[in-house]
């Protein structure tokens, strides 16, 4: 074997310790907010530390940048899963080595105790509690971005970004989100407009029973791809999914007031990446999945472009009397207008798939100016209700449903906003690529039929892994880049229809 | 800080992440007992795999030795529990580097293949199907122990049983388990008369709701003294206890034809013992529990000293109405005799308190048999079959019934059984000291009332971790060493009223 096969042999089996360790990591936090008992947090938040500092020690070890060193001078002898393999490695060995380990602590030690500060001060509306501790974190995580940044010749936004995303860059995502920002206000008061001269919405006979949501969720799941036994669906504060292939761990989460399908319909889409990842490259970094964008592409083609889509609605519209009882508002048009309704609204997670763009875009925006130092802490709460007003034409009436509202900043996530919206839009053009190659697709849909889809996304992004970066994989799939037109013509079909 | 202590608290901060990985380690094993779906096992096994590698490289890395080497060079500087820290330390590594890695890997998968042939040959009592792989297995546990016990100054037999429980010598045990062989027989015969001679016991009024079952489970569990707020009680195919401290997981098994308070009580002992452990001491050797013989001296504490105790079946009867309905079978005689019924049986798992040592010390003298040489694999049926008749008057029907009936052996864990015995006949000992510090102790548990019992175990037992060796635990609890005719006169008391 060559020196470079055999270090790259070598460095698989470290990473693919660091890949279980992960995974592991994985079923804590599962664990932590599903099943753990409350008062087992104090413990369980020393076993995190121990971990990551085993992950961090493994990672840095000095043999590490030897072996790298050794397996890319002879680039040639490796297949290019092996290569990119390889490439991840190296990124992540990068990211761990280029932040001194004492502002790491820092960084965890700050964002720990903010956390339960923002906590209370999102419920008081009380900004100025958070104003000098989230000022002492921005200056942290400001240190960070500069130190990876630097170690990957990047700006430090674009390096925050690609912590989450890889190669996504402001150069690319300033051009989408000005153009969204521009469209939108005209566009929203069309879509109002027009939902204005609808009828009144019947509400909802009664309650909707929790346990026959759960029962109607699974079913759903189960129609639309989960395997059930390689996975799980409980409840939690907040949805989620972890895990990967053959072990995955979703959460829904209910209440009697409003149908709550969505959200396991969203987590399922995660859930089918991870289950349909590379299985010969379990464990390894280039078998996971590619980053927060690509992500929430595929929860929102799921959840927007199919279980919203009118198709699905009408095969929901027959299943819902089944588990909820026959009522006006499971009828098709009800159903549909109460699944994409459209409004001002304040806060991020409630928002529709209309307005949620802007306030991302808002984040986004803000984020940059703090992480410049253009935008002063005591700054932020009047630059977020002035961007709102500008975006949406509503200034918020207090801070909690502000600069408060999400917990992103104030654990130390910057540059993870922008994520969202672009999922979304990747989910529309990569659902239009979806239905040119697969004719009739919308028929599948409207029979609850899904294996169509679920090979081809399969096939085309879930299978390939970390094998290419966003930007080309993007283009394998879809033949081009990011378009924000194939998101807008989406939304003026779906919510000005002729 | 002298060079001992330097090399001391180095080897801490090593040894508390392996005790965070051990910790790990019981949670992932209560998920894939009571939440992984069935279809992840196969990944598990791959996570299990690379956190034990991962693990034992921690503990034989060479640096280890070195730091051993120093901090014993000077003792002085050492407290008590620092001292006995050290000695746990110097013990765990002697076994990890003991043994070769290439002896480790074939016994993991020799006993990885046999569970799996066991789990068919018990259905189909086919000793055939098992009895080459099995001596594969004895010969490479043989190869283990020898390993170990050369490194220990011990002999084969003594090094199994210490790896389990510390300390613990044939010497020690012979005696204890001959006395009971030679008394059992014919105070079994006196039980069984004077059971006979009593009248039939009233059958259930029909199946016991399993919730209810649970229900009450935990109403007695938190009583006795579990936090619900530190802790979990689930259900799974065999009862357990894992976790620690903050975190303790443990499960029950309910049926409609058997109440099933029992095996919750149980491990609800073992629980207690975990919650109580040193806190100061978390993650670090010495704040473990000492063995699996005292560990089952507190699970059986609190079953047969506690629950199956008149004053607690006062108490139960009295309750049982509550959850599942008066019947005559909740009346305080017929309660206590269902829940103290003595017969001669073939299953150790479905044995009661007076046969059961004669499952365990079958076990024991076989398994020392096959690991000198002096019983062959080919005969095991025949000398099983021989000593239960010698021990309890019976013969196994079949081989499903003797021999093949316990997994352990098929695993690889020899020593291991007469920790159950010895840990019943501690717990008699262990509660009879309690009842002489605690003055009415049983009005205490006639009320359903534990403080005081759980205060005094955690102060005499559960606190002291691994400070001293179960000898001297022993003996600095009940003033005595191990004494069977305690085990034998509480016997006695319950089963021979006068």
């Amino acid at each position: 074997m060559s020196d470079s096969l055999s270090a790259y042999k070598t460095l698989e089996a470290r990473f693919r310790r660091l890949g279980v360790l992960a995974e592991v990591g994985g079923l804590l936090g599962w664990d932590s907010a599903v099943m753990m008992p409350k008062g087992s947090g104090g413990q369980r938040g020393e076993v995190y530390a121990e971990m990551a500092a085993l992950k961090h020690d493994l990672l840095v070890d000095p043999m590490i940048e030897t072996l790298l060193d050794t397996a890319e001078a002879e680039v040639s002898v490796f297949n290019p899963w092996q290569a990119a393999n390889l490439r991840e490695m190296r990124d992540q060995w990068i990211e761990a080595t280029a932040v001194p380990v004492d502002l790491v602590s820092a960084l965890a030690k700050q964002a720990n105790d903010l956390e339960l500060l923002w906590r209370d001060a999102r419920e008081n509306s009380d900004f100025d509690a958070v104003a000098q501790p989230l000022a002492d974190l921005l200056s942290l995580t400001k240190q960070q971005a500069i130190a990876i940044g630097d170690a990957k010749g990047l700006s430090p936004y674009d390096a925050l970004m690609g912590m989450f995303s890889p190669g996504q860059t402001k150069a690319d995502v300033d051009p989408i989100f000005d153009n969204y920002a521009e469209f939108l206000p005209n566009f929203l008061e069309d879509v109002l407009d027009y939902q204005a001269r609808l009828p009144a919405l019947p509400a909802y006979d009664g309650p909707l029973a929790v346990v026959q949501q759960h029962a109607l969720s699974q079913h759903l799941l189960g129609e639309i791809g989960f395997d059930f036994n390689r996975g799980r669906l409980d409840t939690s504060e907040h949805p989620f999914c972890s895990g990967t292939l053959d072990d995955i761990r979703m959460t829904g989460r209910y209440s009697e007031d409003e149908l709550g399908i969505m959200p396991p319909i969203h987590e399922l889409g995660h859930a089918i990446y991870e289950m349909q990842l590379p299985k010969e490259w379990a464990f390894q970094p280039v078998g996971q999945s590619l980053g927060m964008a690509i992500h929430e592409s595929q929860s929102l083609l799921h959840e927007l472009q199919v279980a919203r889509s009118p198709a699905y609605i009408r095969y929901l519209s027959g299943i819902l009397p089944q588990y909820l009882g026959k009522q006006p508002a499971w009828e098709e048009e009800a159903l549909a207008r109460r699944l994409n309704n459209v409004e001002r609204s304040y806060i991020r997670v409630e928002a529709d798939e209309v307005t949620y763009p802007a306030h991302v875009i808002l984040r986004y925006r803000l984020e940059q100016a703090m992480i410049a130092g253009d935008l002063a802490i005591s700054d932020l709460p009047g630059a977020w209700s002035d961007e709102l007003d500008r975006l949406l034409g509503i200034r918020p009436r207090n801070h909690a449903e502000g600069c408060l509202q999400d917990i992103h900043w104030f654990v130390g996530l910057m540059g993870y906003f922008p994520s969202y919206s672009l999922g979304a839009m990747l989910a529309a053009q990569i659902f239009q690529a979806a239905k040119s190659a697969l004719p009739n697709l919308e028929q599948d849909i409207e029979r609850g039929e899904f294996s169509r889809l679920r090979g081809w996304l399969g096939t085309q992004v879930h299978g390939k892994g970390r094998l290419l970066l966003p930007p080309e994989l993007i283009k394998s799939v879809t033949g081009a880049p990011l378009d924000i037109e194939i998101f807008k013509s989406h939304l003026k079909a779906r919510y000005l229809p002729a």
